[in-house]
């Protein structure tokens, strides 16, 4: 194990306590939404979203407490998706980091109800005065958090996932989308999400416009590489498997950078992607080396 | 038409066009994901809720700006409520307002996420520096109304419901609820909303925490008030068409205060609610007329 993947599991072994601690709040009772919340949120994922808010804001002398906070209510927002995006009606998975999906686990009424009741208990910690003492820097995070998961954000980008599918067409045959169309969808789908890890840490410890600016488009290139080491992966998982440069992902019509351009040329945007990611960093000198790090994990995923 | 109604209606006007400056700023383009969040909140409904919040504002001098703003975010969470609750997997029901409703007029899908894009463009709009100039105050409103919706309030009131009706025992009857469990029950699911409503104008007026407490009460009474003139409509609307005195509701188990207590005792109670809501708002005279009609509307509905 590198130094960087022991101290993103450290990262995730503070996280899931505390992420334990606001649903235990945020419930009245252990019934069945708290469950099914629960299911959805603890017991596993690297935890790469809220390890990036925690190192970006130590760039600016924020205290854990304030990132710890800010950084689960991201992580709540992701585990909504996840929840929502694995229903019935949207990609019907069945397994979820090799557990059920909480609609199989527990049943669609109540995956939808604890999605939403995830994606509304973000919002409640980030306003909330121990996140930050000052109102306006909270209502900046939640207005930021808010952009980067709604119509604008990541709630299209699955909504143009979905429609490259074919799903939405008379024939139900998939789109064929260009490189400009995948980067567009994608930097909805999943780089929002990091982007605001990224710049979170900006707006707790009142960095200047430019350092926000630039985290931003740091978020945004480690959202690029994440995605297209994932779609690699599937590709090259098939490949091994199938003996021929078609992924599932191919079959199924999504919309990823290795059908639009090719294997070849999606490896070598990911390589674009991690040098900017790096680059943009650099003013920082050593102490963005948890972030140089985290970019380029997520751009040389094996799994 | 009372001059009540007329007043309600005219508020309606100005809350509609609003709503729709909202959406269109909140997506990137007119897309399907607009179109379905359009559906879902645009061109119907009385508008009580905003009614409330912009009526409550004026005893505090709010703006009409700042209380129509906080009082379509309250919207967009109740317009999402009713698209997810729609939903197959939820309530199942092909009709709202007389039209389709969104995962009939497009597909559980984009229902599904255009429900969310609301509730989160709810909580974008609450942050905006164009609502409140303070900062804690737009936080004071997020955190407020997350509460409200969220798993301590209206997603805990829905999940009760759905297991009042035998959703997730293991013979999937009904269970017989008393009085306490129902108020419980229908304060979480829709009286959450009608609190919100209320104490919202004090919040953005910066009002006393005597005043807040006594409009928050005045909302939880008048929400009762609503949900009871609800349930008993649906005891008679059937005992006029099927001579006896069950309902639909009662045959579906839902969780009502006619079917715990009978249909007597339930219209005293309504009564009491109404007398609570009235008596609440005496110590602002004249000007809390509104509230007083507003209680008195939703209590006294013939639809």
């Amino acid at each position: 194990m590198t130094a960087f993947e022991t101290d993103l599991m450290a990262v995730a072994g503070r996280v899931e306590p505390a992420l334990a601690d606001l649903l235990a709040a945020a419930t009245p009772e252990p019934g069945r939404v708290h469950a099914a919340m629960a299911h959805a949120v603890l017991g596993g994922g690297k935890r790469l979203r809220p390890y990036i808010v925690i190192k970006s804001a130590d760039l600016f002398g924020v205290s854990e407490a304030q990132a710890m906070r800010t950084a689960c209510a991201l992580e709540l927002v992701h585990c909504y998706s996840l929840v929502h995006d694995d229903l019935p009606a949207m990609d019907d998975d069945a397994l979820r980091r090799g557990r059920p999906t909480v609609h199989r686990a527990f049943d669609e009424a109540t995956a939808i109800l604890a999605g939403d009741a995830l994606l509304t208990l973000a919002f409640e910690v980030l306003a909330d005065p121990a996140t930050h003492p000052a109102g306006a820097v909270r209502a900046a995070l939640v207005a930021e958090l808010a952009k980067a998961a709604g119509a604008a954000g990541m709630v299209e980008g699955q909504m143009r996932d979905l429609t490259a599918e074919g799903r939405f067409s008379d024939d139900g045959r998939p789109l064929a989308l260009g490189e400009e169309d995948v980067l567009a969808l994608q930097g909805m789908k999943t780089g929002a999400l990091f982007c605001f890890a990224a710049t979170a840490g900006a707006i707790l410890g009142g960095a200047s416009e430019e350092d926000r600016a630039r985290l931003s488009r740091y978020g945004a290139a480690l959202g690029r590489a994440f995605q297209i080491a994932d779609d690699l992966l599937d590709e090259e998982a098939d490949s091994a498997a199938m003996g021929k440069e078609t992924g599932k992902d191919r079959e199924a019509g999504k919309a990823t950078l290795p059908v639009a351009i090719g294997i070849a040329a999606a490896r070598r945007r990911l390589g674009a992607a991690l040098g900017e990611a790096r680059d943009l960093v650099t003013v920082f000198g050593s102490r963005a080396d948890a972030l140089t790090a985290a970019a380029d994990f997520a751009g040389n995923r094996s799994s």
